[in-house]
Parts: structure tokens; sequence; C-alpha cells
């Protein structure tokens, strides 16, 4: 698979979190899809991985925004992992704006029928292994 | 599954890395994995990869030891992506040995079996945004 659908689904997801519109953001995720919520919790398939987006809103006062920056695309048989610079920008609730920069890391499958999803998103990437 | 098992192969695998016993490290890696050798050349299927390593072999002077830090895994269905801390330690030709710490990422899948093997090996992880 090439590296553009991927890009345009990783876009499309991060447009959706940025809406708040958790039910298109579930045709990113396999149904058997881990988030990283946070170091140490984690939320697997699409009910817990809705309502962890639900949270996440909540607690960046419905003010997120996702962007993408540089990505990498490794192949691997019918699996992909990607890297990707991820950009949070979001506004407190005294109004004070923040912009934070991660290197996320993706793992995507093949299913039988040729459809790539998103099995493991970990928005952290090996930061994770400083923090636990 | 467990982190043991995923934490035991590496091992092996470094192990096997160490000691130039590249026949037995092939055992480690899917029939389709691919390796990142370097940022931007990447060595896909047991040819390739077995190549690579005899590569890599001469080009740290036969003195490559690898070994194992920090580990964190994240599993997602029949895939985990594993998060490892790896120390390459080397000697060059004037006898002046150096270390490096890495922040690997591995993909691992489960195939039908329930065997689960190394189909994306990409140790320089989330480095590789900054190399590209």
């Amino acid at each position: 698979m090439a590296y553009q659908p991927l890009k345009q689904m990783i876009e499309a997801a991060d447009k959706a979190i940025t809406e708040e519109d958790f039910d298109s953001l579930m045709a990113f995720y396999a149904d058997d899809a881990t988030l990283v919520i946070k170091p140490g919790l984690i939320a697997t398939g699409k009910e817990q991985i809705h309502k962890a987006f639900f949270a996440i809103a909540e607690h960046f006062n419905h003010s997120l925004v996702v962007k993408q920056g540089a990505m990498h695309v490794i192949h691997g048989g019918n699996t992909a992992l990607v890297i990707m610079e991820t950009v949070l920008e979001t506004v407190d609730a005294a109004g004070v704006a923040s912009r934070m920069s991660r290197r996320a890391t993706y793992v995507f499958r093949e299913d039988p029928a040729g459809k790539w999803l998103c099995v493991i998103d970990n928005s952290y990437g090996t930061e994770l292994l400083g923090t636990m």
C-alpha cells in the first residue's frame, strides 16, 4: 500500500477528532484496535475508544485541534508502521492557548478484504519509555 | 500474548546478532518482514535481511554487541507494537569502543498457528522523522 492513502486516513481521523465527530472517527479503527490514552492507560475496542475520545475532548475543554507534520511509513507484509509528527493545539478554560508536538506511532493492518485499518494508535511514540 | 515471550524473542535475536548467527536470527522474522537498515534503506524478506546483517556486521568491524534496556508493549488484536531501548556497543578498527542507545520500535504479528513473529524491525524508532 502506498504512503498517500494512509496519510489521508490519518488526516480524516484528526479532522474527526477536531470536530468531535467520534462516530465517523470509529471508521479509522479495527474492531480490536488499541488506543494509548496516556502512558499507562489504554482503550481497546471501538466502545472503549469512543468513550476515551469523549473524555479527551472534555479534558481539553473542547478546544483540541489536531494537525499533522512529517510522516514516515514502513511496510511489512499486511502491516504498516507509521511514524508521524502530530501537533495538538488547545485552549484552556482561562483562554490560554498551548501547542504540543508529538512523534506518534500507528500500526495499520490490512484486513482480508484489502482494507487498511488502524490497529494500534500510540501518539506518545517512544516517549512511553521515558514516562513509565 | 504476554510481555515476557516477546522480550525473550528480542533477547534471543539480539544474542544471535551479537554472535553473528544470522541463520538462527532468521527465526525471529516473518517471511514478509521489513528491517530498517538505516534511514532511507530497508530490507524486505529473509534473504535481504540476512544479507543486511552480514553488511551490518562488517560495518561494525565484527564487534557489535546488542543489549536491551526498558521495554513497553502495546497489543492490538493479532499485532503488537514493542518500544524498547536498544544498546549497541562497538569497537572500531583502532580499538576505540563506542556505545549507542536507541529507542527501537518493532511490530509483531501473530500468524494463524498462534506463533508471533517480527514483521517490522525499526531500531531508529521515531528518530526517522529527524533524519529523512
